[in-house]
């Protein structure tokens, strides 16, 4: 590890049907399948106060992405020039960190289900924030 | 670095008036100054097709929060019982990622002039997506 690089820590992982990044739809409102988050023990205390039908932003770690990319064609329609990937939701980018909104569905201990989650089984997850209306959306 | 870790590699880094984090806000909409984030050389041309006007999501390592925190008192009111920091918004998480919502300002070269951002000096950024309306807002 060179100096200055930034190490994270999963707190937890992804249980999915999804288990193709192939077959997982570009974002969460098309098609993806309701899926868990199973939290380590050790950060359970964290998910005080959540509760069922909370909106949520989970952060994971995209990692079956290539990271070497900056330029990409969009999959909706190949045809079209290059893009930048940071003008793109593309998995594949120098932080694969995937952003998520979904909805709390049920919670049980460290298990949370949520919905539509477009992460395949195993997906590594950083994080969990609640999103705010009024800031997040304008 | 133990096995499974993940590492991160700024893009760039933020130039801002806010140099204490103790004076940033909150959140972004509270009366943080506009800001600059000047990026790497090497990841330059994944900045294409960005442009003024546009409305991104700015992921930020916030490397001056605790990150062995997993309950906080809420800043706007003390007196409150402690909250999981997964219920919040908080800084302070095992994987300090900041989530910022700006409007790009400007665009020179490696340069980005954005709208209110609530991240200190030198802090440095992880990646930038486009808002998707009808995806991160709903």
């Amino acid at each position: 590890m060179a100096d200055g690089d930034l190490v994270l820590r999963p707190i937890g992982q992804v249980e999915s049907t999804l288990v193709d990044p192939a077959d997982a739809p570009k974002q969460g409102d098309e098609g993806a399948p309701d899926a868990s988050i199973v939290f380590d023990q050790e950060f359970g205390q964290g998910l005080r106060n959540l509760k069922p039908g909370d909106d949520v932003v989970v952060l994971t770690w995209l990692d079956r992405a290539a990271r070497d990319v900056l330029v990409v064609r969009p999959r909706s329609d190949p045809a079209r020039a290059e893009q930048g990937v940071f003008s793109t939701r593309s998995p594949a980018r120098p932080n694969p960190i995937g952003l998520h909104r979904v909805k709390i569905l049920a919670l049980d201990g460290l298990r949370m289900r949520v919905g539509s989650l477009e992460a395949v089984d195993g997906t590594p997850v950083l994080d969990i924030k609640p999103v705010l209306r009024g800031v997040d959306e304008r």
